[in-house]
């Protein structure tokens, strides 16, 4: 185990209930810490109380955006242990970010120590009430103070903890999706398969535009032909088409979702034909007018697993399963949160109890 | 005049020599910050003592990297004056690139109000050596601490001051750039004309092989066709071929520079030939190997000038110019940073005494 050194709060925070939760908003009352220093490496981790840190102004992360984060959850049993749900891959994932971002590699052995450290000091802070988790945001930031663009010389390192409502508090509601075809997200050569804030800086406009359009999401396609099928704001997305599960092949401009791949070696299990490749939003199109395009949804750390109800391309839209959540997507968030909350049998092995 | 509330330093610092100088390391003893507060608008402009911040480690900044930032740069006169290179067009420019992140539009005369009363309070900054200027770098970063990706409700605007050495201190060095065939910085649709750290991040990669490999810089090449000349890391790039300026258009993936703007005016009013279009890297290797390829120089606001002596595009390198200055960079050079100086007459209006 790491040496971790503890500041802990004076007096601890409450849990709020779930209806107070929301996402995002609330954090513990503890984080982890590490600082890289050239030469040195990475050192001096720590959990202290969560709050302000001290940031130079001329940080290179405000400047040049060199950061990178990751999110991940643990999840409350009934007899109150708690479960985190694959953090290994959500870790590696984290360096391989680190990589494209020229940011130091990171041990994977010892962040994991550290999570499981600030776990063990905020259980209680797990919510216990159905669909609620502990949300973990794991991020580096580059902090040197310099206005150059240049690999940053020193970085700091946090994991946070956010308690999350139930995303689905009044069930399933499929979406209506905008495919966008004036903003780009990502293109091949570029950073879409990393997990940094420059690829979500990209998408703000687009989103806002959608919203303003009464859409709730946006489906990007790709930056060169404008036609291929990308991945949603924060999600991975997947159609049902004649009963085969289709969804775009990591490609280098999309993220490599743990959900998605969760749900991709769920469907084979079950026997499906599981197809990752090209797939364009013409075909898309044409499936749906053949009457073949069963079921459409979006997979992502947050909502698990998304339905979606409508897709609108160049002002041509079409209804997917009479804007109803299909059965299996219903079938696949039902299997994926009961082995997260502990109702289902993880023979997968995909929960990591904190000890 | 916008009232400011201005909290001054205990005890001022000292300017460094101009050797000691370097680039965006040093800053001076104040920044001018301003709040803006979803409902309220821009609020609390005030000049404080330049140092720590207090950040929230949920910052959006932090993680969906919604910020912007401008560069500029004021200049001492022999006779102890300042001046400011083209204010208006960087402040400006500064708000093209808020509208490209969601950012909430600035009132350009109340930034320019308060950057005039920073540099008055901090005249006995700007270096007075040949070649040193006082580097200004206004920016704004999405404050709200909120895990979601979203458009902030508040934000804070800095300007902070930083006394630059000459940037060849030693004479022109032509420098030898890589044309980058793997890695692509924008894409149209995506952000590439806007100020703003996302395209930073996207170039650290391509930057650090580049440098590995030997080169100065990375020329960007356009993200669909992988032939069409963007722009260099910090500059755009202008080619003199048979006489003609050519340079590539403003086409949405690129800068706008205003130093290209001011070079382009430059070489209108000196009757050349100015033609702004999109230009392959085939092209340019063409008008090498007929011998008509007489100058290739970057336009930036930290070098000014920066002759190219080299190009090596997927392992063919061409030598520009005997790998020396040429003559017409040289020019340019001496013009602009004699009018930045004062020592050659304002004929463009372009520079603003700070009164
Ligand atoms: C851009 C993007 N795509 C896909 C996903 C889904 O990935 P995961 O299932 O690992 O949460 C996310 C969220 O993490 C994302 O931000
Ligand atoms: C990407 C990029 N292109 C071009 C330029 C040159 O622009 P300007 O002449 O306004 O400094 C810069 C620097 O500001 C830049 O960062």
């Amino acid at each position: 185990m790491t040496e971790i050194q503890v500041n802990k709060v004076g007096k601890v925070g409450v849990l709020p209930t779930d209806k107070a939760l929301g996402f995002g908003k609330i954090f513990t009352d503890h984080m982890f810490v590490m600082d890289y220093t050239s030469g040195k490496g990475w050192h001096s981790p720590r959990i202290i109380p969560y709050g302000g840190l001290e940031a130079q102004p001329a940080m290179i992360v405000f400047h040049y955006g060199q950061a990178i984060f990751e999110g991940m959850k643990a999840f409350k049993t009934a007899d109150n242990r708690v479960n985190i749900f694959r953090p290994y891959e959500y870790l590696n994932r984290f360096n391989r970010s680190a990589k494209h971002l020229c940011i130091p590699e990171m041990d994977v052995e010892q962040i994991h120590d550290a999570l499981i450290q600030l776990l063990t000091l905020e259980k209680d802070w797990v919510p216990n009430q159905p669909g609620t988790s502990l949300y973990i945001r794991p991020f580096v930031v580059a902090d040197e103070p310099h206005l150059g663009v240049k690999v940053a010389d020193s970085y700091r390192l946090f994991i946070i903890l956010s308690p999350v409502a139930a995303y689905y508090a009044t069930g399933f509601n499929p979406v209506s999706i905008k495919v966008e075809d004036k903003y780009v997200r990502a293109t091949k050569g570029g950073l879409g398969e990393a997990k940094t804030p420059a690829n979500y800086a990209m998408s703000l406009a687009a989103q806002q535009e959608a919203y303003a359009e009464g859409f709730g999401q946006v489906l990007w396609l790709d930056a060169v032909e404008r036609k291929y099928i990308e991945e949603v704001g924060t999600m991975n997305i997947l159609f049902k088409i004649n009963g085969e599960i289709i969804t775009p092949a990591l490609n280098g401009s999309i993220l490599g979702g743990i959900t998605r791949k969760t749900v991709l070696e769920l469907c084979r299990s079950w026997g499906l034909k599981v197809t990752e490749r090209q797939i364009s939003i013409e075909e898309v199109f044409e499936a749906h007018a053949k009457g073949q395009l069963e079921e459409v949804f979006g997979s992502g750390t947050a909502a698990v697993i998304s339905p979606v109800g409508e897709l609108s391309w160049k002002g041509q839209k079409i209804v997917i399963n009479n804007n109803q959540t299909g059965e299996f997507a219903q079938k696949l968030f039902d299997y994926i949160t009961g082995v997260q909350s502990n109702k289902i049998a993880d023979q997968f092995n995909w929960m990591e109890e904190v000890k």
